[in-house]
This record gives C-alpha cells, sequence and structure tokens, in this order.
C-alpha cells in the first residue's frame, strides 16, 4: 500500500512503479477537482516554505500556487543573499530553523546531496527541488505525467530525448522515470554530449531498449515523445564544434512536419533557442502544459506527503 | 454595458468616460465595503501573480495587498534578478509559463509595450503595473479617484500639473483620463521640461482648456488641484539652469497657504524634496489618501477583469 | 488592566513584569492551541506587512508564520534594493505609505531608533524586528518564554549570559527583561567584551545579583541557563588576543557534562562555531526549540496589537 506520509520526495531513484503511478492518479485527479474551482481545501492552515538558496522563479512560483491551490500558505525566500546562510549558518541549522516555521520544505540549493542532508535533520518533509547537477524529481513527475496526458498510456512508446544528454539533470531523472514502462528510448546528442556510459548500460540491464544517434531529423521519424534539452557553447571544448553542430539541434516547424505524425513536443523550460517559436502553434507542442502539468504534480505530492490523501 | 472580465488594463487611453466612471464607482463601493471588515471574499481561491521586472515596493505592495484583501493570494517575484529572463528566457514564454499558475498577472516591467506584448500571448488578464517610459494605468485610476473623492466630481475642476511635464510618466497617464472630464488643465513646467507639443495638441483637439507657466506660485492661485512631480537635476543639459529652477518647483506650506482656499495636494509618490514635510499635516495634503485609493483602484480591477462584479 | 491594543512593540525596556508575564500567557495559549490544528482564525482578513530593510530570513520567516497561523496574510520585502528607499524615499514616507496596505507592520532597520521614528508617524502597529545596534523586543520575550518553558519558573534562576556582552544587542535586550524577575546573572565575557559598565550598575541598582568572569567553565558549574553568543575576531583590536580566547568561548559537549546537572544552553542563532554541534542532541539544548517560541512570541504580539486577543 503506497502511503507518502512524512515522507521526504528527494530522488526519482526512489519511486517504484507502483508510486509512480500513485502520484499520477492523484495528480490526474487533482487535475479535474480545479476545473470546477480555482482551489481545494485540503491544506487548509498548513504552511509550505520554499527556501531557494538557487533563483528558479518557474519551479519556486509552480510550488508556491501548487501549495495556494490546495488551500494552503507559503513562506519562504527567492535566493540565498537574504537567507542566514549569508551570514556564515550551516544548511542543517536553517532547516532545523524553518521546520519550526512551516510543515514541509520544498528547497532548491546548488549542491549535489543538498536535500538529502536537509532531510537527514528534518522534522518535516523535504520536497527536492533541485540540487544542483544531482536529482530534481518533480521535474521527472510532470515529465511523465505529460507524456501519459498527451498519449493515453506511456507502456509501448517511443521517446527521443535530445541535446545535452551528458549534463543534463532533468534527461537523467526523467529515464529513471522511464526505465519502469514498456517504453524504447533514442538519444539524440552530439559526440561530445552523449548519455553518460553508465547510465545506458544500467537502463539496459534494467530491459529497456535504447537507440543513439547524433541526427535529430532521424529520430523524429520514430519517435511518439521528443524531450529537446539545450546544447550550450559553454560545454565544448572546441567552439567550432559547437558551431557546426548547434543548427542540427534546434527543433523547428518543417522539422516537426517532417518527423512522425502526432509527435510530441516536450520541453523543461526555460528555453532560450532550442525550439523555434513556430512550433508553439502545433497541437504537439506540449510544453506549457507541462509547466501546467507541474502544478498538479507538486499539488499531489505536498498533498501525499502531509497525509491529507 | 461596461464589462471589463477577461480584458487585459494595458493603457488610459483604453477607456471612455462610461468604463472610468465604472471603476471609480467599484472602487468606491469597494472602500465602503471595507469600513465594516478588514477583507472580502470576492476572489476567494483565485491567485495574482505580481511580476516585478523592475523593483516598484509601492506598486507591489498594492496589488498584493488589493488581492488579499479581495479575499485572494498572491505569487511573484520582486525583481528579474531571481526570475527566469536571467536565464535568457523570452518575455512571452514567462507570460506563458505563469498563465499556468495564476488567475491574473500585475506586471511592471523597464520596456515600453512590455504589458502589450504580454497581453498578446497572455491566457490571463495582464494589468499593467507600469512598462518603462510607457503606460501605468493603474497610477491614473487612483489619481482620478482622489480627485473625484477629495472633491466630490471632477467637472469644473482645474488642475496644475507640476514638475517634469516631458518624461512623467504619470502626468502623461494623467490627462489622457483628465480629458474625458470638464477640466481646464495648467501645466506647470520649466521650459526644458515642458508637455511634449503632440501632447498639449491633442488635448486642446478634444477641447481641454489648457494654460502653460513655469510659475508654480501663480498656477497655485487658481488651481483647485495641484498634482506635483519630481523636477530632476539629471534632466537638465546646463546644471546651472537646474540650480536657478529648482527651488521654484518644492511646494511648501507657506506656498499652499497663500495659494487658493481648499487647495488638494497630490503626488504619485516617492517624493524626495519636491514637497516639504510641513505641508503634510495640511488638510489638503492628499498624497497618502492617494496611496489608499491605489487599493481600492486595484481591487476593482482585479475583481472585474475575475468576473467577480 | 494589561491591553496592548494599538500599541507599538519598540524595546524590551517598555514592558513592567505584567506586561511581560501577560504576553507569556497568551503566547503559552496559542502553543497550546496549535497543537491540534496547524492555525487558527484570529486575525483573518488582517493583513502584516514585513518591511525587511536589512535581511533576516529567521526573524522575517517567523512573522511571517505567525501571522499564517493565526490566520492572516503577509506582504513585504526581505532587503531594502527592492523597496522605494532606494529611490531616496525617508523612513517617515515608507511607512505612511505602508499603513494604508497594512494593518500591523514588523519591521528590521539597520539604524537605531528607526522602529521608534516609525512609530511617531504610524497609524498601524508598529513590531521591532530589531534596529540596528538598538532593541529587538521580540527576541527578548522568545529568550524569556522559552527560559520559563524550560525550568518552569523564572525567580530563582541563574543565569550566565555569554559571548560578546559589549555588542550584544539581545543580550542587552533580555537582561532588560530578565531584571524584573529574582534571577542572578553571570557575565561571561573577554575583557575586551565585557558588559557596558552603565548596564551592568543600571542592573545593579534594579536590585539584581551579578557576577562577572572571564572563565566559561566556572560559569557552566553555577548556571541553570547558560545563553550563548557569538565573540568575533573583528571586535579584537589586536588579533593574538582573539586566536588566545576565542576556544575558551566555544561550547562543546564535554563542558556541558561537566557543567551543572540539567543545564539549559539557549543560543539567538544563527550559530557558526560558537557551540558544536555535539550538543544539540543534549537534553538541554533548547535552540530550536527558541526558535518555535518565537513563533508563538509573535503570535501573541500579533494577535494582542490588533486587539484579537
Amino acid at each position: 500500500m503506497v502511503n507518502f506520509k512524512g515522507k521526504h520526495i528527494l530522488s526519482g531513484k526512489q519511486f517504484n512503479r507502483e508510486e509512480i503511478e500513485h502520484i499520477l492518479k492523484v495528480a490526474s485527479d487533482l487535475r479535474e477537482e480545479l476545473k470546477s474551482r480555482p482551489s481545494l481545501d485540503l491544506t487548509r492552515g498548513n504552511i509550505l516554505a520554499t527556501l531557494f538558496f538557487e533563483p528558479s522563479t518557474r519551479t519556486r512560483l509552480s510550488f508556491e500556487s501548487a501549495m495556494l491551490r490546495l488551500g494552503g500558505s507559503v513562506i519562504g525566500f527567492a535566493e540565498a543573499s537574504t537567507s542566514s546562510t549569508a551570514k556564515g549558518e550551516s544548511l542543517e541549522d536553517t532547516i532545523l530553523t524553518v521546520c519550526q516555521y512551516a510543515d514541509v520544505i520544498a528547497m532548491r540549493h546548488p549542491q549535489i546531496g543538498s536535500a538529502e542532508r536537509a532531510s537527514r535533520v528534518a522534522t518535516v518533509p523535504i520536497l527536492n527541488g533541485g540540487d544542483g547537477a544531482g536529482q530534481h524529481p518533480t521535474q521527472a513527475l510532470l515529465d511523465i505525467l505529460t507524456i501519459k496526458t498527451e498519449k493515453g498510456a506511456i507502456d509501448g512508446l517511443t521517446v527521443a530525448l535530445v541535446g545535452d544528454l551528458k549534463n543534463g539533470r532533468t534527461v537523467h531523472a526523467l529515464v529513471e522515470l522511464l526505465k519502469h514502462y514498456q517504453v524504447e528510448m533514442i538519444f539524440v546528442a552530439p559526440q561530445e554530449l552523449r548519455m553518460p556510459p553508465e547510465i545506458t548500460e544500467s537502463l539496459k540491464s534494467f530491459g529497456v531498449k535504447i537507440k543513439e544517434t547524433d541526427t535529430l531529423s532521424s529520430a523524429l521519424k520514430e519517435a511518439d515523445i521528443v524531450y529537446m534539452t539545450r546544447v550550450q557553447k559553454e560545454r565544448f571544448s572546441d567552439p567550432s564544434e559547437y558551431e557546426k553542430l548547434k543548427d542540427a539541434f534546434i527543433l523547428n516547424r518543417a522539422m516537426v512536419e517532417q518527423g512522425k505524425a502526432g509527435i510530441t513536443i516536450l520541453h523543461p523550460l526555460p528555453r532560450v533557442t532550442e525550439i523555434s517559436t513556430d512550433v508553439d502553434s502545433l497541437p504537439g507542442a506540449a510544453y506549457f502544459r507541462q509547466v501546467r502539468n507541474g502544478l498538479y504534480v507538486r499539488m499531489a505530492l505536498i498533498a501525499l506527503v502531509l497525509g491529507k490523501i
């Protein structure tokens, strides 16, 4: 029996398929409930603290809106400069302090493992909103909710993951959830930014079918889902290499129209240039619906760890 | 029939007299309702996002208090450094994202036309809280509500607008609303900071009676309302010109007492030195009541665009 | 009859023993009420403005959580850079403005006397959350609530105050409250950072028994309460003097275990190194319970000045 009451949400790796399905079910139910009214009364009187040691407007506002739409309240900070950290306080002491004020904490921090460190001292549930190059489980859950919502089911799909697969935190988290489903993955990346072999091997040993390519257009012909991420110039040791490659990793309308019919396009956002705005009006452009699903997933997690569902 | 549900509030120019009167009526009604209790329940469950790409404590807190006094909730950011803009996201994408979290957006942005750009993609109403040297319609509406509240009626009044009339956004917005009433305007400015001729001509062609002068004391003898703004040193090509003029554009108690009996003094705030604090205790010093009226006007606009009134 | 409705809370010096007892009683009652539900409905519809001209996450979040747990709402700013002060507005004008938006103001400001200045123009109650090297009355009240809660009574206790007693705002505020009780005080400080003689004299003339020492270990043998504060390197004219002394003012587990049985350890937080983390798990380590008491004291003060209790 799945029960998240009092649990910390630290990593996509902590969930089995049953738990993922439960979260998606709760998120979908909340989406239905919000169709008839703007907010619920599930967490009335409870307080969420959003501790953003590293700024992220999108993630912070999503957590805050989630708590408000559940009927609760929010305190917090948007950047470390206004926090006690600037006075030399340890992360553990900050967490122990905020546990006296709030019923649940959503945090983002630049250091890998920080959410896990926080969870070791916390007396209220910690929701990891990103710990440096580490985990970002709510992003992975909203990605998978979007796939399920757009396609009806996840089993049987071919998912292309595109861009910087070497450093991409969201991509690494997403494959950890996707591996619990019968999906085929296509990794589309420049040679220098390929998915780390240990991840590819681990997925294969889990039974996942994987293809690797550096050609986006060919992947688009096979994929049901294309998950775009950015290829950053700074990641290349040889800038001329970047110049050669960059256009091949920008998705535009013409490329989509030559791809598989009904293809769904996702992106963790913010985007800079990696998806042309002429893609936005295509029916398969799901990245802003994906943002909305982030709200439902975070509502689900907050309600679940507070034991309200 | 006036109906603002789902509308964007972008510019003072968008309103006709009937619409202005409707907003003032709703704002006055809300003021009455708040006399017997601190907050209402009109927007319970709704969320306002305050997106301040440029800081403005006064305007931000006024919008936030307005939403809270209506019974709703607030998310947002107070400066661009903590927003996704810092990561290269377009204004349009930020707006499309926040539309997934909030039911109405109040924004301030340093670029002219930014609120209008936002409104073109937004799926929820946009309230322009100032777009650079462009529009600031809620300020103009609160100014005119204050004039009406202080004087009982607007028709028949003589209104002196004082200070930097060349660059003053609030003054430009206010005359756009005032022109719908039978008012006489006196423009009081140093030669270098006169009202732009195209505005003066446009007002005259609309039937407004206008006088221009560079002498504050003479204007004070005729005006029912004096609307002060600051003359900034940086605006003068010749600093010695500023030194000669500046004292003539500082309003003090003695000047008010030699002006027309019952004169009402307004200021968009913040003030620095342009009104002496010895004016504050005069019965005609209405600038902090003006701040309060900003609350009622913003409550009215939020409630109207959400279709709650 | 004690009545705080509409009153400003500016300084620990403003309270007599009856008033302190009343606040502690209300805070304790609120603590009891929060055991059965996360929030109350005492201040529903009211707005607290938190004006932090100087950042202090701990104090700000404590005030905000207090207002939310009372059922009210919050607006505010976390640092002066986003406030109108940056545009040259006077503190008085900022306060007069915010009084139009909020029902009660909690403020922190770097200048001594700023809260008192604010109170002279404010039309709503001001709660001083720290004014530079001046007062910090809510800290002193939460300290004394913690002493009472941990020990059952305050009369009869021996309280050791440790660290920088010369510059320590929290220590100066605390002795102002403690002097109303039958306590013995031990001042434990390096020679350079001793309690200012005028304070010591004033306490003695009030009837307080005082000992002074520079040896923490000896004080620990006599004290029921040890209140730690930090000794900062910057305070010493001779850095080598600091190096000699610093370890003697760091409290660790071994020192506590050689001290008086049942000793209670307090700290205003944030701590850097002045209490070793191996102390945290001792039953007498009360500094995070002290944080929690801050919530109850601030709830009590907000409810009292708003006339809700």
